[in-house]
């Protein structure tokens, strides 16, 4: 295995330091969000200068291998060819318009035929919007209000599921009862907590919470879990806001055969372009209907001219096989790189979304050497969050990742010694 | 006053009504959220092609000389040179990235360069994004729940705050209290109301709800609203949304010299690319940083390349005089027109943001009537919606709006009679 790669491992800085400063001036905190690099080691920019493919430079010009994919949005690579094709045509015909475009019509259309469970589309803009909207028409098909969702998930940023309690009222929660995710005794008794008014169980296809090892479904807990909703009248909602179309080209859960009646998806749907969209059965048509949803850009043409070319080209190209593949390339080799350099790990979840712990390392502090080594080394993955693979990235790309990776256990055993 | 216009009474409209039965298969309703035609007369498309300067086409190829704006967001024209040019040079570096990109922060500083009250600014996609994260940074603030918002007021399409009461359930209004816009008195009892547990008074800087007259703020009401919160300890909320650079190149309430502590932004300030912005004043940064809100797309960089050249374009090229003096126009023009036609409406509402009512016209037949003959003479307006100048429309766009205006008056009195 090769410890040397051909790059300075003290890179420039300056431009991103001058503006993280101007930043603090005019930014609460500097930055705000999940891109925030407060919290990251000082390794990592916070601002980036351009993409390309699965590569991106920051305003210093230090190029990365991007093992983040922007937290998920980028899916087929940085300026995929295909999908910009698609969103130039858009772009020169119009975007935000009067109205939506012809290709809002066939998004849905190619959804719903992607998409097991779904009879129909609607678009909107945030993850939080599309989670929300499926509780709404759950809500409004039931006439309850109730909704189960599993301790610690992360479904957005909108008071009721945001993961601060600073400015959320006890009324923004009220409406939630907690389950513990592959626990089906747990969600009955939510279930009876519940007391006849469950609108919804949420779920996410597996469990990806932030700083914590991931936790592939048991099926037979999505099948309990699917006939426990059919038996109360509440309708099963499957957050596929991070997962969709990275483990499977429709349903994340069609592969085990379980079908949601709401679904919410946004993130890699349109390769970078900011589009969601909420997937319904027909039965909870009529409700979507219904209730008021909408947004000042949700009509809006190249996102969704954006997302009808990178569904397509992710069966065409055969994206999810592809982030399987190298996926699991980094993983073995994470995992022998970790037994040769005396470091205990849990590397957890699917290939193309794996998420990495040290043993011990409640304050993160060997995740925070180890992705600061890393980052030192140009690969871009984060220590609390899990990271995704992308079409675009190359055998080249994981064998530089590794050589990264690699380092970053020296740097951890170095540290903090073996295990 | 001419009486006939160079175009077709019967125009095409096999390609929109093609498009609207494949949307009734995939889609709700066929359409939702305001963009729907659903509740339109018969003349107004559904699905547009494509848009330039101050003119849309629909799916038939049909011209229009849009009066709508995109319901906002179309500020200083479709594909503004500048706009255009700034975005594009963004695009060709990147966009959705692993993290946001310096013109973030260049457009926070321009932001907090512009608007008098504003210190520091964060951005988000949609308007209710913005409006939410205020009423959570008051909340934060302050540890109180409660928010005063005026009856009938459009804030959003959250559960707190959308139009219709499907799928919400009483827990996300529970800490909402009601007053009147422009009546103090009403305001006071609402504090009394709330009874030390006010967090913030959210108010639009002029009553724009649909389906009424609009109303300017009395500056007096201003006033005391402002001393209102001092005295309670309560943060004021500009909702500027709607209104935001279309009434004044800064906040909308600079001129009568009423300040807020917290504004909420989005449609025009990146005349049509997706961004929403919240500005706050010093006093309330350290809350806005505690707070978690955060969005997939939020750190996207064209729409904020595109807000920096909007919002120097609006100063720069004058946009809001020339959105005034065209609005009169407009309004003038209506106004001689319904006399001479022996209509009796009710034209309310700044010059750029215009509402017209019919008299006794409580079900909008007449304005129905009015406004689907204004569209088959190629001119976009609302039943019931007000309208949207732009500095794009010129003097020849007035005078074919008013052509077309002129037979909608026609067919109103030909309908209904005269009054």
């Amino acid at each position: 295995m090769t410890e040397t790669i051909g790059r300075s491992q003290t890179r420039a800085r300056a431009q991103d330091a001058a503006l993280r400063q101007r930043a603090r001036a005019v930014i609460p905190g500097g930055m705000y969000g999940h891109m925030s690099a407060n919290a990251l080691p000082p390794q990592y920019p916070q601002f980036y200068q351009r993409s390309l493919g699965s590569h991106v430079w920051d305003v210093d010009g230090n190029e990365y291998v991007d093992l983040m994919c922007s937290f998920g949005p980028m899916i087929l690579g940085y300026k995929h060819p295909g999908v910009e094709a698609a969103a130039a045509a858009q772009h020169a015909d119009g975007d935000t318009q009067a109205g939506p475009a012809a290709c809002m019509v066939e998004a849905a259309e190619l959804l719903v035929g992607r998409v097991a469970h779904a009879d129909w589309a609607m678009f909107a803009k945030n993850g939080t919007d599309a989670t929300t909207t499926c509780l709404t028409i759950a809500r409004a098909a039931t006439g309850r209000a109730k909704v189960l969702a599993a301790a610690g998930a992360y479904h957005g940023a909108a008071p009721w599921c945001t993961l601060r309690m600073d400015g959320v009222t006890p009324e923004d929660r009220a409406n939630l009862i907690y389950y513990t995710f592959n626990d089906i005794a747990s969600v009955r008794r939510a279930m009876d907590q519940a007391g006849g008014d469950a609108a919804a169980v949420i779920v996410s296809p597996f469990k990806h919470d932030a700083g914590f090892d991931e936790e592939l479904v048991d099926p037979g807990f999505a099948r309990e879990l699917r006939a426990l909703c059919d038996r109360a009248g509440a309708a099963l909602i499957m957050d596929e806001v991070r997962t969709g179309f990275r483990l499977h080209d429709g349903g994340s859960w069609e592969p085990i055969g379980v079908a949601p009646d709401l679904s919410a998806w946004s993130k890699a749907i349109g390769n970078g372009y900011p589009v969601a969209a909420v997937l319904g059965s027909a039965s909870y048509s009529e409700a979507a209907s219904r209730i008021f949803v909408t947004g000042s850009f949700w009509f809006q043409a190249v996102p969704m001219a954006a997302a009808v070319a990178t569904i397509t080209a992710i069966r065409e190209e055969g994206a999810v096989p592809a982030m399987q593949r190298t996926g699991t390339m980094l993983q073995d080799g994470i995992e022998r790189q970790a037994a040769e350099a005396g470091v205990q790990i849990s590397l957890t979840g699917p290939p193309a979304m794996p998420n990495l712990r040290f043993a011990g390392d409640d304050n993160l502090a060997r995740a925070k050497t180890f992705c600061g080594t890393v980052a030192e080394h140009g690969v871009l993955v984060h220590p609390r969050h899990n990271w995704f693979l992308s079409a675009a990235h190359t055998d080249a790309d994981i064998e530089r990742a590794l050589d990264a990776t690699w380092q970053g256990f020296r740097a951890v055993r170095q540290q903090f010694g073996e295990g």
